[in-house]
């Protein structure tokens, strides 16, 4: 008798990564020398870091303990530096024991989830929601509640709460988000704070993208409050900030007893960050300050710039929009998954359909989502100019 | 009413990283400047990658696609390499569709079995044991079924196949051993392999240390069998070879329909390895076979010198030894564990206690494990002496 090796059916059950997919739609097809791809995909800078900062990477080489293990929940150091510069932006007293930095922040995200939740508990989730985190929860067992956002994008409190059941172990919230863009307001995420609180779970904020946001000074008071993190674990990256990410290199901030079991994760699964990521996100908060206010004020030019744009196109309506994302409605009487597929073969642009940030393919059939800060404002015009040549 | 965020269980029952707990140890300890530390805890080369390779990293520096996200399951390139590399080395067919690039080996590992097994399934591992494989099976709830080895260190497939049941998934090997040293026989592997195909379940073999293994040419026969995939998992690190520990490169040979699921483990836990530590892996394959060979010569020299050095150690023994590791017998009427934090103190060593590797730490109480490959000729000398003039 011979047989094959069994397979997990929870992780066969989880869906493929969506942005691997949209990869798979480019395969055979062949762009016009005057029409390249146009990739707004996925929420990647196109270009390398900064010269000075690629210098530093490269005289790190001669350090050798850039190439040696270091602790599990990253350099003292950079946890240092994370500590005091969210205390700068936000407000408040963090401290570098509630600080950990991770291979990139979805892994953050993982080890969040590893130190809350296992097989048959709850994580409640907006809806649209990123992909990634739904895979995560849905490969281990923990069941994701949605919760549905209205016109504005925006989840509601009152909504969550009568969600709540005694498996939920946490709400997860993205601002400026992802898929939508769209940045919660200050006192909406107090909101969410006082109910995760009041009702014994976690609040888990993603602000990958906060660097971007639109707001001057601090997005939110959370850390302002003295005992945040008994409800509150903050994810970081700095992927977007400083273009690393190639380099994985992200963050958890919550309690020192929540990270001594994220320790435990991270351990297994990684190990440690690398030394290369973690001296080039230092070198980045020590001396990239001027060069990502510049960056900021290029994306925020940016996002004017698209929605400037959808208003030259009869049809489309920009639904939410900021830092790298917008979520918009198109007017083809086409679900977006298929719409998504005919944009590379007769636009030369690579969009994810809504289909893929949905419980159900059917409610994102009207919406795309454009990771619109990828391109330049001459991308932006080409990406306008190219819808509105679309004959469906 | 205010309540602090929930932990999972699972998580905080799973035992604390062991390297972090032995570093632990070190504080508050004061080393004299003509006797420091001689630290033996962890596979982990001290010395910086050669320089060649270091100079080719900095270099990629200025590759703008070192930065950015690649492939979930790596860089086609290195992908190809290590599949023609793995052929050329073993013999038989591999193709770069069973190969996976992962962020490091450990990572390889938790991708391996979260293709496998979930909460409530069973997996088996010869005794003593990588610790981290442990971690990882606790905190997924899957329950791991220990394999005592005889004294030769080497597992009984004939044991194994009685401890086989309905929710055993996968039987784990390492070799060379990780934590014994001990280089398991082309014949054993082979036995364990018809096992787990004959019984439905995966042969997962770590060779993280298959570099500097004592055999000359192929170490087993397993790829040479043209249906390999369909039982065997192999894992793989590029960190011991080249030095890389810290840009965490590893990888996991399946077949593509595992690494097709392992892909969503990866993408949200990882999203991709990194593009600096796959360049250096990919150079190193192309570059470092000659100097990888002095590498292995030179701790094949280490380990020889830690057998006749041991032999001048009344009362301790080497019960089993190759690659990196030794594992060793203590003549004393003390508790591995206990002796471990008293040798740093006493005798400025920091080693690992059996107790570490061992379900029962009693277990272990009479065993040390020795990272020997660590320490150059001298060092081992310096290691005997001290191990010698103890007074316990």
């Amino acid at each position: 008798m011979s047989l094959s090796a069994p397979m997990n059916p929870a992780l066969v059950a989880s869906f493929a990564p969506p942005v691997m997919e949209a990869r798979g739609w480019l395969e055979g097809v062949a762009f016009a020398p005057d029409r390249p791809l146009l990739n707004l995909s996925q929420a990647a800078p196109v270009d390398p870091p900064p010269a000075p900062l690629r210098a530093a990477m490269a005289e790190a080489m001669e350090d050798a303990q850039t190439h040696l293990y270091g602790p599990v929940l990253g350099m003292p150091e950079l946890r240092e530096a994370l500590a005091a510069r969210t205390a700068a932006i936000y407000g408040g007293a963090v401290s570098v024991g509630q600080v950990a930095i991770t291979s990139g922040c979805n892994q953050a995200f993982c080890a969040a989830i590893a130190t809350l939740a296992g097989a048959g508990d709850a994580v409640m989730v907006p809806v649209p929601w990123y992909f990634n985190h739904k895979m995560w929860l849905d490969m281990n067992g923990i069941e994701t509640v949605p919760l549905p956002c209205g016109a504005d994008l925006l989840p509601d409190p009152a909504t969550a709460a009568s969600r709540i059941t005694p498996r939920t172990r946490a709400i997860v919230l993205v601002s400026p988000n992802n898929p939508a863009g769209v940045e919660y307001p200050p006192a909406l995420l107090e909101a969410f704070r006082d109910l995760a609180r009041a009702r014994g779970i976690a609040l888990i904020l993603d602000e990958t993208y906060r660097d971007f946001h639109a707001l001057e000074g601090a997005p939110h008071g959370l850390f302002a409050d003295p005992d945040w993190d008994d409800v509150l674990i903050h994810l970081y990256s700095f992927s977007k900030a400083y273009r690393l990410t190639g380099h994985r290199v992200g963050a958890m901030l919550a309690s020192p007893a929540r990270l001594e079991q994220a320790e435990k994760f991270l351990d297994s699964v990684a190990i440690c960050p690398t030394g290369l990521g973690q001296r080039a996100a230092l070198w980045g908060i020590h001396h990239l300050d001027g060069w990502l206010a510049g960056e900021r004020d290029e994306i925020l030019a940016r996002r004017a710039a698209l929605q400037a744009g959808f208003q030259r196109l009869p049809g489309w309506a920009v639904e939410s929009c900021g830092a790298y994302f917008a979520w918009v409605r198109h007017p083809f009487d086409l679900a977006s998954d298929a719409l998504a597929r005919r944009l590379v073969r007769e636009a030369a642009l690579l969009l994810l359909p809504g289909t893929m940030f949905m419980p159900s393919p059917a409610d994102g059939a009207a919406h795309l989502r454009i990771a619109f800060a990828n391109a330049d404002a001459a991308g932006i015009d080409v990406l306008v100019e190219r819808l509105a040549a679309l004959k469906l």
